[in-house]
């Protein structure tokens, strides 16, 4: 039975694609729509199969919509909220993907707020440095989170909507307070993000580029793997979060600061103990990973 | 044909379990035998058949030996080779397997001098998070380059034998001078795992450690993967090559001084092309990686 007559997928790329994807499998949808910046590649989508229609305007998207899924670089949450605003209708339930919270509810209170009960927060732990609806994937959700961020003034039954929407794509999904959400994430994965991008710019910068990449091996590989997500997704990501990201930047060369001043100082048994530390850590962390996928 | 009649492995880990087994998978190699600080990590090599004979000491070792392979971590070099010098016989062909360079040849000609024809240094570029006997494998080496940085006063003949291990090995084998294989490897090898160390180190130091760990996802795992890779062997790894390494790191740092700057100033279209730039560069180099493998 379908959980979603009508599908809006605004930014049919990896993620919308692939919710797209995942619930047509599932048979939990009737009819997908397609809206983006793109004609291009809204007709690459519907060319694949993951959309069933393009939509030209928002008025004849939102045209008896159940679901919307935003799932455009946050960057345009602004402007995209401001274009559909005057043609949702009421039993229209919004959500989005995007990797950052508090700016995407502070649009919400600014430009959604005749619908809040309907208008839930959501991200999807999911991804790949691969980008596009030619990378979407009915399987890019399973076995992972999905993190969602309730609205006080959000309508329960709503919540468990896009609750199951998600399962149904094969996520676990997490309720969270958007502030902890956007601090933890900063963390774990805006940072990362950021350091590997700033460690491939930085070498291929170099006069002797070609030479160094050509001795780079797996460790380098896996390091950076994450370099080649898509620019503008995280220049959006890194501005909209950029307090808690700056927070955890100086929080990190704090701690390059301690490793320089003990390689400086030639403090073997302090680096060897760091060291050590952070291989139980990431270790334990590992283990508990793969213990999760065979549960699953 | 057996290249090396009888092969000693001073470190029986990952490492060096790998060249035994290998070069035993392809008939290069007589007797095995296997020296070095743990009894019980010897015996565990032996019971796996990666060692045919422990050495209990350096003269039964060098008894005859044809070829030795320095596998231990790179802060015992001198240690080792202090043992050896007395009991080193003339036909015996040494080398190691060191991520540094510049250290061990100083070993070597301080220590092995009266060697220096058959002593030839070098650096396999494989490795794995997992490190002891029990990691290795036959095919580790399959497929990836050995570093070989030659003295000027190596036997060309002798050069040739270690060229000719690391490709029974399934390497592929290229010359370099070392001070231009340390600078290379501390920029694409040694700082990435100082990096993935340092962000699990501060994570796992923090109150709320265990609600961070618990959200990171797949662009966390292959980040932070080498920060499961062996506390001492890269304590001595940073130690012997840290002038490179602090090189590397403090332009490291400017990367980051202005990624800052960019992210405080609320640049997006600096940060982008910055992003832009590194995953054009990491497109390329992983392109590359893929071919090269399939040529292989």
């Amino acid at each position: 039975m379908a959980l979603i007559d009508k599908l809006v997928v605004c930014g049919v790329g990896l993620i919308g694609g692939s919710f797209a994807l995942a619930l047509r499998k599932k048979k939990k949808v009737g009819h997908i729509v397609g809206i983006g910046r793109s004609r291009e590649s809204l007709e690459h989508a519907q060319s694949l199969g993951v959309i069933d229609e393009i939509a030209s305007n928002w008025a004849s998207a939102l045209d008896g919509a159940s679901f919307v899924l935003l799932a455009m670089p946050v960057g345009q949450t602004d402007a995209v909220m401001e274009a559909m605003a005057p043609h949702l209708q009421a039993p229209t339930i919004v959500s989005d993907a995007g990797s950052t919270k508090h700016d995407v509810m502070a649009s919400i209170y600014r430009l959604l707020d005749a619908n809040l009960p309907r208008v839930i927060p959501a991200h999807p732990i999911a991804g790949n440095e691969k980008s596009g609806v030619q990378a979407a994937t009915a399987t890019l959700f399973q076995g992972k989170r999905t993190v969602v961020t309730p609205l006080p003034e959000n309508d329960p039954a709503a919540v468990g909507q896009v609750r199951k929407a998600w399962e149904a794509c094969g996520a676990t999904v997490v309720d969270m307070p958007p502030q902890d959400h956007d601090r933890i994430f900063a963390a774990v994965s805006h940072l990362p993000h950021l350091l590997a991008f700033g460690l491939v710019h930085d070498l291929a910068g170099r006069a002797n580029a070609e030479l160094l990449f050509s001795h780079a091996a797996s460790g380098f590989r896996d390091f950076t793997r994450i370099a080649g997500s898509h620019p503008e997704m995280w220049r959006d990501i890194c501005l909209a979060n950029r307090q808690a990201l700056l927070g955890e930047l100086d929080q990190y060369l704090g701690e390059l600061a301690l490793i320089r001043s003990l390689l400086l100082s030639g403090n073997g048994s302090r680096l060897e103990r760091l060291f050590e530390e952070a291989r139980q850590a990431r270790t334990k962390w590992g283990e508990g990973q793969s213990v999760g996928k065979k549960s699953r």
